[in-house]
């Protein structure tokens, strides 16, 4: 399968703006030492986990409130100077690039939880808060945020991201879980959107408009989500499949079942091998698909005999249970770390991270096809998906320094995409479409949808500001 | 508690623009007989639910293809001429008046399903497809529609006003259940948002910024929603209170639990009253739950007991099952014939409805409060709730022959919204803003986010075609 001609987009185009003296010194009159500009710091506000290189901000402003967010926006603006919000730096994408140079707001100060409502299950955060800090903050309620990205994001990234991960499947994401938001406009006004009522059909959805703009749009300042009840019961296991084929039938079939699954994660065997390195396990290195069960003990019990039962009739194993929270930590820690995992299995080596998601019905003529051309390619790679939303990544690791990998990576992705959208996928299940998926987001969504996005883009952030070059070009 | 001066919008502002003789001929060379300009068509076109008048649309086009629909938006924009979408006309707040003249363009023959996808549990359908339409061509499937805003309203309109009704506590709304649409723009091009996987992060959400924007954006020419299996088993019961406070303590606190109740509405015992009359019922006359559970057979069990037990706890009586699906219709049916009923009870009356929704932990000092303002007003009213969501309704009965009567429904709609917004809610949780809470949206989201929802409208719809005089004035 050939990639079409739009899907080419391999490196980012830096196009740096003038950056005046004169805002510099604006900015740090304003904001003292909370504004840098030495090298470390922008060095390390340019870069996120993507494998994109460009010249670091020209500054960067630690912002602490949103006051200063709004002024920090409303200098930029008016030296027309591009600004990018930066959390803790777990974008995959290339979001935080200053591919157009600019300044960098940091929120990660921000990072007060403002208000618990456990007897409405919402919680209203500052954007720098991450997800671990906030399910520690509300622990004592007995409520959980369950958006878990594997990586220890900020909220303000995660919404800005329309990030989801391992509990999606059950909970949704956060485009589902983001109640309101205040955010500050390209021209540094604070607007808030939504409320707290759970839901509203009060004008047009900002709210959701802002969830997934990547900071094109505006910068989130607040973030209110919704919580949950923890389960009563709550039980982990692992099942090892015969094929990767056998795991992904077992969970399409679970899925069409209607099972409120909370989560069930693909890892193949290779990514298992390099897991149990790195986070010295011991697990049997065959495909498995590792699985959490949320509910009453009835319900939990109900759900897994279900899916053992399903899962033997495609071969699976018998489950391998992790009943206490410290296995089961171990076990999703094991998962979440299965990209560093990977990184650390070639020495030197960057990934690049592919993030399709289908209809579930098309999963297995997604992957397994696409497993077959990621084998013949001769690269590494890890393999693993939030498959229960028909959502997977494979990680193709490149040497740097050996262009033809990066090709070989490069074609890789664009034939899964190319495969994805032909079944009715999208080329960001969670990722964003940031630098890296410009080219796959016209394909997909059309070159009308796109205009409409650009039109929005342009009327609400005219001296084009706010993340510039990011999800499409103007 | 005196309404703020915001809080003022009674009737809508009538402000006709011309309608060139021209474009009538050319809908007319364009669509034959599909084009109307009978004064009895245009006036069933002209009107809605909602206690407002204006003068008809000065044409119907009755839609057949979404060509047809670009077609006559091409046509009307070449003569800056306004253009309403009307699905079967059951908006309760004025969103198919013609309050700026215009065409109307009636997509109720587009009502075909495009595509069912079991497997992925989605259905894409035209926008004339009513939810009762589509549950019954799905049934075989073993797979069911749950949004169900009572009157048998279609999929293009449900999008639109982001509808969602008695099963949203359990399955959200028409925000949490499309995934993708084909949207007719404001120069007449086609574009689609969305695809049929279940996540993506591509960009900005277009689905979303359509769902729920009246009209006002664009035409909705197509509608892709989530389905979901039938739950294996379904059980529906009555609950009767001492009090409203009784009735709506004992439902703050089932949803404080997390327990996943399908449906729990509030009926006041007034409503109880009309609903007997008109339905031939003998239900007892205090205020009610009516309540389902949907799961497995054990988990609905689980369910049941443990409202059963909390329902104890605020003096409700037993729970009076209805076990047959016959029963659990009959019931459902009453309950939809609610609004029916109340207007039948004062002939001639018309009701002005309100939809406030708050958090679930302010819904008791929200309700209680307005029930007493509404008692001591002397007018009748019903009110039911989707009370779950914190979502209720007042239905004040008025004379429309008297304006004293309106005027003190308007006085009280006006309380309840104040009360609302200082509580966290929203004015509307379903309705949608339409004509009457104009005034409203501008207190409950703040001038800036109003301006930005304008900013997007004039990008979108420079020609201010798409249903003006809407959500906002321009």
């Amino acid at each position: 399968m050939n990639a079409p001609a739009a899907l080419t987009h391999l490196v980012p185009e830096i196009n740096l703006r003038n950056i005046p003296d004169a805002l510099i010194e604006a900015l740090k009159a304003r904001f003292g030492a909370n504004c840098s500009t030495a090298l470390v710091v922008r060095e390390q506000h340019g870069r996120d986990e993507s494998s994109f290189q460009a010249p670091p901000p020209a500054a960067v402003v630690f912002a602490e409130s949103t006051q200063d967010v709004a002024d920090a926006v409303k200098l930029a603006s008016q030296y027309d100077t591009p600004v990018i919000p930066f959390g803790v730096g777990t974008s995959l994408e290339g979001h935080l690039l200053a591919v157009q140079g600019g300044i960098s707001i940091d929120v990660g100060r921000m990072n007060k939880v403002l208000s618990i409502n456990p007897e409405d299950l919402t919680v209203t955060v500052q954007p720098g808060v991450t997800r671990k800090q906030l399910n520690e903050e509300v622990k004592s309620t007995g409520l959980f945020f369950p958006i878990d990205p594997g990586a220890d994001a900020t909220l303000g990234g995660m919404a800005a991201t329309r990030a989801s991960g391992t509990n999606a499947v059950r909970y949704g994401t956060m485009r589902e879980n983001t109640l309101g938001l205040e955010v500050v406009t390209a021209g540094g006004d604070v607007i808030r959107t939504g409320t707290r009522a759970k839901k509203s059909s009060a004008g047009y959805d900002l709210t959701r408009l802002m969830v997934g703009s990547e900071g094109t749009l505006g910068v989130i300042t607040e973030v209110t989500v919704r919580l949950y009840p923890l389960p009563e019961a709550i039980s982990a296991a692992i099942c090892s499949f015969p094929s990767i084929e056998a795991a992904v039938r077992t969970t399409i079939q679970v899925i069409q079942l209607g099972v409120p699954i909370a989560r069930v994660e693909l890892i193949d065997h290779n990514t298992v091998r390099m897991v149990n390195v790195h986070s010295k396990l011991g697990l049997r290195e065959e495909p498995m698909l590792l699985m959490e069960f949320h509910g009453s003990p009835t319900g939990v019990k109900e759900q897994a005999e279900l899916v053992q039962e399903i899962a033997a009739e495609h071969g699976g194993n018998a489950f391998e249970w992790a009943t206490t929270p410290e296995e089961r930590t171990r076990l999703w820690t094991a998962r979440h770390n299965a990209y560093f995992a990977a990184i650390q299995s070639k020495p030197g080596c960057r990934a690049i991270s592919t993030d399709t998601c289908v209809p579930i019905s098309r999963l297995a003529d997604c992957l397994l096809d696409s497993v077959k051309e990621a084998d013949a390619s001769g690269l590494p790679y890890f393999l693993v998906g939030h498959v229960g939303d028909g959502n997977f990544h494979f990680g193709y690791l490149l040497d740097p320094d050996k262009p033809e990998e990066r090709e070989i990576a490069e074609n890789l992705n664009h034939q899964l995409v190319a495969r994805a959208l032909s079944l009715e996928g999208t080329c960001t299940g969670e990722h964003g479409v940031g630098l890296h998926k410009m080219g796959f987001l016209v394909t997909e969504a059309g070159a009308g949808a796109v205009d409409m996005m650009r039109t929005i883009k342009r009327a609400l952030d005219p001296k084009n500001i706010m993340n510039p070059g990011k999800i499409f070009s103007l």
